[in-house]
């Protein structure tokens, strides 16, 4: 996987459970993307030196997954000018979810975070092909294609319930 | 202001109070835009109009506020694949802003928003400039500036502090 | 089921768990219907066809079910004059139940929905028939005789207690 | 005003301030409505004559404003089977509105109160009026040209921003 | 069990479950009680009826269980001037419990509920015991034992482990 | 002010302004009182002293007031057997009034607090003398009085309304 | 285990499973400690001797944990100038937890408690141990190494995905 | 100042409104502290420099107050074996306070923070005091004195409301 344009981070291998949903749909969309475990609270230096690195290596965003007091994603941002995507995990301790959406939205002015939803990691990697895709018209086809897949979907499903009937 | 790459929408004039720091910040970080009110709510076919033909006449990103039971960004993010930024705006009614941070944050799998923080339009407009200055090099040094300007007021800050003592 | 007076509509197909209870009292009460899939975020142009044709084919109110940043009972709303009825869905994701229940009461004035409890498709079926009921008196003697049944039970539960003992 | 189409009560003249907004739409909409004051907890009695002889003296829809531990417009709805509208609203020692929203909203299955928005007595107006619209042809006409005056007034201002600016 | 000197209520058979805890601290405090079942939104009369003979015929304090949008206990409390207990019930559509909690607690000024616990029926009946002992001796002194009762569990598990290590 | 029924306690002078409504009605309805400072906080022993000698003093019920971490009416109900009337006071650097509710409304089986509004002070005084008044008849007649007084204000406004119109 | 650093409590044995973590990294981590059950409800007399002993039986820090309306950790704080610790623990009806966080965190000023995330007593443990290791250079050292420790299994778990794959 | 024992650090120079309350009591309580602007989103390498030499030059506890998506207290924890105390201040666009609260209370397991109230700066200073205290007699013994005027005001209060009245 070389070159890659988008970069997964996480702030434990128990995230990759949420996680691995952004992997899978940038594959599907054809971007390219590198993925690691990065702590913001047990690895200060790696979140670093990661961050730092990650404009001059080429990546275009970042997606960074974290829960309870989830500080990787903001910490990733306040290092690096590029876009940094932040996924709300549910942990096992968070307080239904609200701390790690809260820590992640609430960024002050200055150094934002595109937020999505709890445990939103595929629409995360979207996001992140959508990023891509603004500039690159292959990803832009890929997503617009997506897209039609998702409506193509809901009215198979709609024309079976009219048919068959929705019991 | 031809050729715009960032577009700013709003459900209403009385959102311009926030919403104009978006404009403010891409102006300050020389990416150019256009702005207008759509309303999800009593304008659904300008709605349609308007994210249907953002991609095709060059833009590279939406930045969406609103208020309330916040529809306008995700209504556009479902009518358009390029990268769409929502910003919840503390309107009058709001309880507590929960409502709209919560109907713009929590899309369904397939169609993501990148959330900022509450009335945090400023944030949306670094984030819609570090779209394109993923891209654009001019425009991703300017925000390398921008973060390095933020550095040196707190340091001024501190250096004040220090020497004149906090009371 | 010609001559539908109600519609029923949900975003996706794992709403059904909840919406065929809304099916099953307008069945129960004598009122008729018809139900399908309309996604908001998915299929806006079908939303779009759905909301604008309801009127003219007659029907008299229309019950639409989601979950999380639910827009589908608003987006209706925002297209018909028609009562609408909004069920807020506890979806897997959902914060608690809070986004989908804030991003379909929270409308801003205009718009209405009439909006009822989490996963509350029953009570959206039986607000339907009301409406109906309030011009067809029929329909209103029905909805009398329902009233008069959920009384019937509590009283007999009241009554098996009060001689059996409630252990 | 002879043959009231819809009944609006309150708890408390203070709550006169919010609720007014839902007689002035529905004199906007021309619609006849009759307006009182009820207390569920402090005159039960009145609660009980007022929601058993709804129906018969020829309402079709009852609006309910309560605020706090909002306990009318459910027992309204327990006493009658017409369609009842409930607004909650934010009285001075409301926790914020969520009390008021919640003891309206979640009604149990049965008995259904068609909620509106926090303090959105306006909206709870038009819904009134769309109940009484979707059976009268005159009324249903009056609310798509309300619909049409709420579009042109947000294109207005959208055009005045183009032209003129938004600063 | 004649002359009763609690009336323990509750919405629904399915609030048993819960509220029976009522009854058996009553019984071991030695308080009489009767239980039955009276729905605010399904038996309107019944609540009436119930609540307009509680004190003629003796009752010193009513327990009124209910669940989501819980009416009952202020209802009671409109219709009487015995104390009355309320016991929010997390009812299996409830919002986490907060609909039940926020709908008993936050009666308006004059009309109080004594609120207890979420699920707090024993507490519902301890407080009966204690408004019954605070002029009855005998229940009174059930109560300094009850209260020795609970210290001395409490030490004898402080002993245990102290004594035998706590793994 | 010999021999009185009811304690009144709060945690702070500051809270004064809430708490006096409590001795207010309590005045109204014939009810004699103390009222004093006990923080649970800063004065524990002060806290021992007055709940342990209440009962033998010839307290019925004892209205305690406390604001944040509020621990003060939990704190009394462990070290006396009568009824503890807890009124959660929004103070000034409270969470919107959630911490003094949710410490003084979740109390462990065992130990009951009767909990009333946030800042609802004069329900706590009504409670205590629903109590009184459940044992002395004298009270109880007042307190139905008081009663019909509520409800004779709330016609008297309907009344008003009928005639003169709302605006 | 003479000579104890650090007391550890609770309300009840209930809480062992909770707060036995913060025994273990104690252990873990050679700081000397005691164990056993206060309940501030229960027992509001052992509370007060615990407390009061505590300095001077040559305590340094005091970790409470309790759920619910959690009033133990601030009682003890009330009791003793040394730091207590409280961990918020998620019982059995605690509505989420948030009930024993604010009851434990919003301590009014003037008697701090430290307290630590819901169910955190590993991280009560750790604190306790920082205390001392701030005075104590080889329970510093500990600290230090323990730090390293947790640094070095994300760097494992890092490696492993980058070399094995993360699926 | 040589030799602090406290640092007091905060993201921006307007949290000096709430942040000056710990250095008054830390002042009052005769503990040596330093004080500065530390933000960990715009100036990240000096949050980096501050955590790693706050041990060796002798500080025994870090204060460090921050508002929103507040992530100072946490990453300088990462950083640092010192105890570090966070306090969440209440800033303009905070979500009432929650956002700070969780995103400073709700640390992973290895990495606490002692969190206080929201705005509780001066608690904070109390904690810091404590933990030199613990093994510092004469600041242990400023905090005894500190605790007896803390009593002794309630009891001036109380007694002043015993004579003189409380109106």
């Amino acid at each position: 996987m070389s070159n890659p344009q988008v970069g997964i981070i996480m702030g434990s291998t128990s995230d990759l459970r949420i996680m691995t949903d952004a992997a899978d749909i940038l594959d599907e969309l054809g971007v390219s993307y590198e993925l690691t475990i990065v702590s913001a609270h047990r690895t200060p230096e790696r979140l670093f030196d990661y961050s730092k690195s990650a404009k001059s290596k080429g990546l275009k965003a970042i997606i960074a997954g974290a829960g309870g007091a989830a500080h990787l994603p903001g910490m990733v941002a306040s290092l690096t000018s590029l876009p940094v995507i932040g996924v709300p995990v549910k942990s096992s301790n968070s307080i239904d979810g609200w701390d790690s959406v809260l820590s992640i939205l609430q960024m002050p002015g200055g150094v934002p975070v595109a937020t999505v939803a709890l445990d939103g990691a595929k629409n995360a990697g979207i996001l992140a092909a959508q990023i891509v895709g603004a500039f690159d018209q292959t990803i832009g086809n890929n997503l617009d294609a997506y897209k039609e897949g998702l409506k193509d979907k809901v009215i198979a499903g709609a024309e079976k319930i009219e048919k068959e009937g929705f019991r």
